[in-house]
């Protein structure tokens, strides 16, 4: 007979990897939505939180985020996330650290994509250990651990509407805000589009999302037997799939076009949205949300630019925007406490405080980083770095070799190998067009 | 202990949510095998299988394809997919309904590839709810509602060789001959091939269709304990790597050069072919039915190009024909009633008579759609943007965007804001080549 | 109740797609790293590997592998993989034969990668199949058939770091050397660098490989009630977070640009080094063998180039030198033998003679399948194919295909139709930029 936790252990290493994998869908959504120039620099980011991001948070976040608590607001135990921690739940560690892990680098990508095109590699890398070792395990603290301040008074986010999308929401304004524009976005009163390098790509990173999003909220009922769990499911798609329905018809009609970043932007919506209460609303109110998730990316994408706030893939609007609507919904709808079901307003009232205390963390925690990376290691890339892009001025290589140029970073590696005696000379350029 | 309605639902979640990300995977390929012109919209075209397809399927056709039957012919209840669905299997209907549901959007998936490059979105939205709303989830009814009237005949088809691929496949050859080829396809008795854009997304969108169709057939148990299980997936598997190369050597031997569209949909006409029969067939059938599927492709291929109906991707050759005798080949291996398996020839007939019957199903639903989109929004983009490409036609933005060419739709949108008082000018163009 | 074999069948099988999917990560990262030119005849060896790699697996190499044993070198039995195999496992032998294709077939895809841009493809189907069938089942059985000569020496390669990445990699050495540098690539002493040519495609490579790799680690269990699974996936996540930190640091702090391909290769060389050890070791551990790998892949790349072997993606520097570290790092760290654990020297003698003579069956099998390659369909491609690009001499068609180039295997096809009066001419060109 199997054992109920082997089933657990499965169900939640499975979800776990859907969930890491998740940042490949990050790096094509984003690669596909900047300019070709910066492809490889968004790209590399989403390296930094997989790499960087995920060992600082196993080693120290995880403790402040699950540890013992400390006055409600912050973990004190659990640092290198031992072995032998003692869940609540029918589940190894090592399953549930792994998961938590792909949670907290999830939260620094939502990060990485507003601040695309402009920001100083190296401020990034500090932006993303910041996130991860303090700002993100503080917050999610609250709610997430049984003794957190916010968990005490009742709020509820099942997989993390608030304390993943809204907080690394929130702090992409903050930075995305300080930082400034691009060069050239918003002059004489106008806005430029720079229109996107690759949607193919692009979109094929919304269907990585999308299939990862069934680990994230599927996957946070930590437990096969959770009798919710394909409710959850269930509702995640049909959140997902309105809220790409209801962008793609408003486009369509409003426009008489069909954006496709909207449509990409309006699914991604639905499920940022659907994450707090995936497991507390029925079939119908998923849809609901989904609808209204898909046109308020579109009024927030716009409302974002008329601050002058420059946001390269429209990540305050998806998971900033849609996380706050995502945790007030709960209060909205929940099957025991929402407002429209009956349960009164306090739950409401919880859930809006939540969203506006994690939304105002998120935001001071990522001004003060960015206020701190622009005193040390520099904020911004130089003009000249903006204008040739990030690729070539941090990582040496263009995102797309037709004409086979030479890698300033492969030249300096071979420099440094010069015991050897051997030189490097540039190849001939190899073609003009693709496939010539 | 663990059990066993828990494993299923883990097991059915994790298929569903393999069986949706197969969407990326037609994005993938169709985006790959199009013009460049026209690979935003076929992206979007598979958005709208995800949003409007899944929705529709969700709220309506669920319904007709799983309620109550009425005289073997239809389903009259469930609509709106409600929790409560009395299964006969060890599954919580949420689990049932989002597996389904990637079922279903399969379908007009494969519709999708056969009418690119050429058709008027708006038509192409009305054809997916079409497809969703009935056309598939009546004649699924017939074979896998226990009740219907193929089912009661005792045809059998696993996975949806003929309910999911054929039914696909036929509608499509309908729309697509309606249609018309594109322009410049056959001319002077010659047949024109536009060569495929992009070969790497292309192949990354088949390695997406791959993994996914694991979900897809051994996912059809719809129970973990299903002693054919394992089977299931290792006979999907044969089938693929089977079609692959009996598609392979042939093109390699036979032309000289190994053509990697023969190859790839060779694969996956492996593992259409293997969807009727891979719970029924042992190894060494699943390879020969694989053999024959990547020859049945390229003779198929040859075939619907002499009758001067233009199939972009072969989506008629790999899921029609190969849906069809997927479907037909049970008749011929089934372990208990085979011609060859010493069953007689009463199964084959009836998995004869069920491909025919959903042959003739798809195509003239499909015509019918057709009839119905061309008296109503209009079937065919007009000439020019059909010269154009349909990404800037529908969507405003092309799919590689090396030049920074300014977003049609955006425009659209921010003259919309005119209240703001902010307004658009076109961006200077960033760069000539890539990575420039 | 749910039965223990059940929950070990979905979880094998689920880590089976896991692993073959894997196959298009190698795809996607081989295609970024190659040129342009080359980038369909990458992706068309990775389809060999899936067709007829594992077809011949499957029949035969199984056998070889994991039959009887005879004499501690070779299996005897068990050919066509049979559904009756006896197992000591609770699983079925069906979910067993589809994990070990995958794992066979990583094994090729590994030499795919070293001898890309030059070798005659058909050279590369013998070497495919000389592996599958019979160079990596021998040494499989060595040390996976419990009857082996390795296994009885108690060595210990939990998923294959030495039986799958160093056997790989040790034989794309020899025939990477046998087959020599690409044109231009070594001249005057200087070593040409060819930059890759798509790094959003060769990340996304990365990511699902990254992904596969949980499968790949934690499904070698082939149980969901091994107790180290959980652990198993969260080293595996540690060390190529480890791997692609200490490669990013370094190639940041020495050469001042972050490498993309050597932060890429940097993860995978953690997720290689983890691969045997990844049961036996703790996370600490984990993350120092991580970080050991992703050094240890820089230098090398620098020591094989200075060697003057040809290595376009790096495959040999990952798989191969990452494969014998990660194999003698069970004997310095595993929690029972391992040398600083206090186990003693003789199990790290035991990891070590492995290593050594893994290295040296791949390095002499891979030489003699390229001598006998050599002598018969001839090994490399001619200086004409290789200057114009494989895509054209072998498929007849370019990667990205702006120009709608004609497809050379297409006209074969319809020249080969020539009964049908068809006459296929060439289709204008569509448009010189893309999106134009």
């Amino acid at each position: 007979m199997a054992e109920t936790i082997h089933l657990n252990t499965i169900w939640v290493v499975l979800a776990a990897a859907m969930v890491l994998f998740m940042e490949g869908g990050f790096s094509l959504l984003e690669a596909g939505l900047v300019r070709t120039k910066n492809a490889v620099n968004v790209t590399m980011k989403i390296f930094v939180d997989l790499t960087i991001g995920a060992l600082a948070f196993w080693a120290i976040g995880f403790g402040f985020m699950f540890g013992d608590d400390a006055g409600g607001f912050i973990g004190t135990s659990l640092f290198g996330a031992p072995d032998d921690i003692q869940l609540a739940i029918d589940l190894p560690p090592a399953a549930y650290v792994l998961f938590q892990i792909g949670f907290a680098i999830a939260c620094i990508s939502i990060v990485s994509g507003a601040v695309a095109e402009r920001m100083n590699f190296k401020a990034y890398v500090l932006v993303a250990a910041f996130l991860t070792l303090l700002l993100y395990p503080v917050s999610g603290h609250w709610v997430w651990n049984a003794d957190g301040w916010l968990a005490q008074m009742g709020m509820k986010d099942f997989a993390g509407s608030a304390v993943i999308h809204l907080l690394g929401g929130s702090a992409a304004l903050a930075i995305a805000w300080i930082l400034g524009p691009r060069k050239g976005r918003y002059t004489d009163g106008s806005v430029n589009v720079f229109a996107p390098s690759n949607i193919p790509l692009a979109s094929a990173g919304v269907f990585v999302l999308w299939f990862g999003w069934f680990g994230f909220n599927a996957g946070s009922t930590l437990s096969a037997g959770d009798a919710m769990l394909p409710a959850i499911a269930l509702n995640t798609m049909l959140a997902a799939a309105a809220g790409g329905a209801s962008s793609m018809l408003f486009t369509m009609f409003r426009f008489g076009k069909t954006d496709p970043s909207m449509v990409m932007n309006g699914s991604l919506s639905g499920l940022v949205a659907i994450t707090a209460g995936c497991a507390y609303v029925n079939q119908w109110q998923a849809v609901l949300i989904g609808l209204v998730a898909g046109l308020l990316v579109i009024g927030a994408t716009l409302f974002i630019d008329r601050l002058k706030i420059d946001d390269p893939v429209g990540a305050v609007a998806v998971h900033g925007f849609n996380g706050a609507f995502g945790t007030i919904a709960v209060g909205l709808f929940d099957a025991e406490g929402g407002l429209f079901t009956g349960g009164g307003a306090s739950l409401l009232g919880t859930q809006s405080l939540g969203a506006l205390v994690i939304c105002i963390w998120g935001f001071a925690g990522g001004a003060a980083i960015a206020y701190i990376a622009k005193a040390t290691v520099g904020l911004r890339a130089s003009s000249e770095e903006e204008e040739e892009g990030l690729d070539m001025a941090y990582h040496g290589i263009p995102a797309y070799n037709e004409l086979d140029r030479f890698s300033e970073t492969a030249k300096a590696m071979y420099d440094f190998e010069a015991t050897t005696g051997v030189t490097i000379k540039q190849a001939e350029p190899l073609m003009i067009k693709a496939g010539k």
